[in-house]
């Protein structure tokens, strides 16, 4: 029986082929169709018995791809697959994860519920944690979180001179701080202010000196682009040059479509999600980290009812 | 502490209020929003606490309806509602009921894994059973069929004279021997043969006699209409009267566009999916089965680990 790992592919065509070529693995021939029903038909016409399987799956607009991912992965299961880990660079639902108002869906940890009988392991890139500090506390499964900051400083290293790091508000910071740290170089965060009507205005601390820094505003998620649009404009108020704009996950709808189109803003990200301002690459990440995962023999496979 | 049920609506809002009407009971305040990065945000403004929830939903095309679904359903369940009822007049992924090729997915049976942890109860109308005899195969929740037939047979007794019943195929049986019998009429099935390239073919069977009578053609599913209307051809080709086409649901893509349209045949519905062909009312069946459910308060909650 073969040893090799399969590696099956919902979505993120790129990364699945740099990881079957990595880990010397089978690239998984998956049959995902659609009826004229709406319905999914799953075919894995691998031989996945008493192998590890992984599957990379681009979750980004979620909705429509819980049930072929899970269909996908239960499948697995049922033939015998060994272990069953998914790669999802980004995972979705995670900054829901509190309850504001009596009545609202606490939907990180839902999500969280529905994947956990699905996988062994997960690998993800900065997922958006916040009240939720790791994501041990809601994934059963074994997750492991693979950072984005040394690409991300690299590529800032290379094509910015004197750069400050600036968050659009305190919540940036896990990001934030450690790309600052890695370019040897001065960061602070904008100063949210709570408007009518849910919006928010960013501005400036006082006292701030941008002194000669090129300016780079990095934030995590980007989907209408307003808030890194707001933190350039703030920026740029008060005196600063924005060099460049960069967000971890890019999630806009069209993602064929350009970003200065749909945000009017001059932006860059990293290849988490396949999106046309894809700039900074991390599936090299992302790759050392499923290794790991797939060296680490003792993780249990979990046990599947299905 | 109310002891009324709460009736949350998904999709089916006629459904839904004639349910909330006859169980005398509370219309829940949903909120359902869609955030621009497709994320479901879920909350349920209404005092679910020690009560029954009943969650009226249309599953046609289920994939992007699933994940709102389990999140309003757990939200419930960590909200400490007594028991959770899924009434969901069609039930999707029924028909994916056998493994005909080694890889494929036993969709069915899947499909039901993710709502057993979810509900209590579920009500649904004739769903496609063939090789599957009984929802309790599948289902871990307590699974109520209700059959259309009555009210089927109600409409072509009041509108057709001397009916004969016809189903496309033998997997038709379930549907058109009650039909045939609740009119008194005779009903016969019209053969497959399969051609190249997965296309089958119906014809009538040879030595059959039409007679004088009005064919009535019934079906459980149109998806594209294109087997109801092999069907009605195939019986004009023999010298037949096609009076009226029936299907049970209407899995059209677009429910408001007229299926004159979408299929060129003259069809008819039941209201178990929202659709312009809805000409038979099934919801007092569902409704009664309802009650019955709700009465029966001896079904146990299931114990679930949000």
């Amino acid at each position: 029986m073969s040893k090799t790992p399969v590696i099956l592919n919902l979505g993120h065509e790129d990364l699945a082929k740099k990881l079957t070529q990595k880990l010397y693995g089978e690239s998984g021939n998956l049959v995902h169709k659609t009826f004229p029903d709406g319905e999914t038909y799953i075919r894995v016409n691998s031989n996945v018995r008493g192998r590890e399987v992984i599957i990379v799956a681009d979750l980004s607009h979620p909705n429509e791809k819980i049930v072929p991912l899970l269909l996908t992965a239960l499948n697995c299961a049922n033939m015998s697959a060994r272990r069953i880990g998914l790669v999802a660079p980004y995972l979705p639902y995670m900054r829901q994860d509190q309850v504001f108002n009596p009545g609202e869906a606490l939907s990180s940890r839902i999500f969280a519920r529905l994947l956990n009988p699905a996988f062994d392991w997960l690998i993800t890139v900065d997922p958006h944690l916040h009240r939720i500090k790791n994501l041990n506390e809601i994934f059963l499964l074994n997750p492991e979180v693979v950072r984005s900051a040394p690409k991300i400083a690299e590529w800032i290293n290379q094509n910015i001179e004197n750069p400050m790091i600036v968050g659009p508000d305190q919540e940036t910071d896990r990001w934030v701080r450690r790309v600052a740290e890695l370019c040897n170089a001065p960061f602070l965060f904008l100063q949210k202010h709570l408007q009518n009507d849910d919006m928010t205005k960013l501005s400036v601390p006082k006292n701030t000196s941008f002194k000669d820094h090129n300016i780079v505003i990095v934030h995590d998620i980007a989907s209408t682009g307003e808030t890194i649009k707001q933190s350039a404009d703030a920026v740029a108020k008060y005196g600063g040059t924005v060099a460049k704009t960069i967000c971890i996950h890019a999630l806009f709808e069209n993602r064929n479509k350009d970003h200065n189109d749909q945000a009017d803003i001059d932006l860059i990200s990293t290849n988490t999600i396949p999106h046309a301002s894809n700039v900074i690459d991390v599936h090299e990440l992302i790759v050392e980290a499923a290794l790991e995962f797939y060296l680490r023999k003792t993780i249990p496979a979990i046990h599947r009812l299905v």
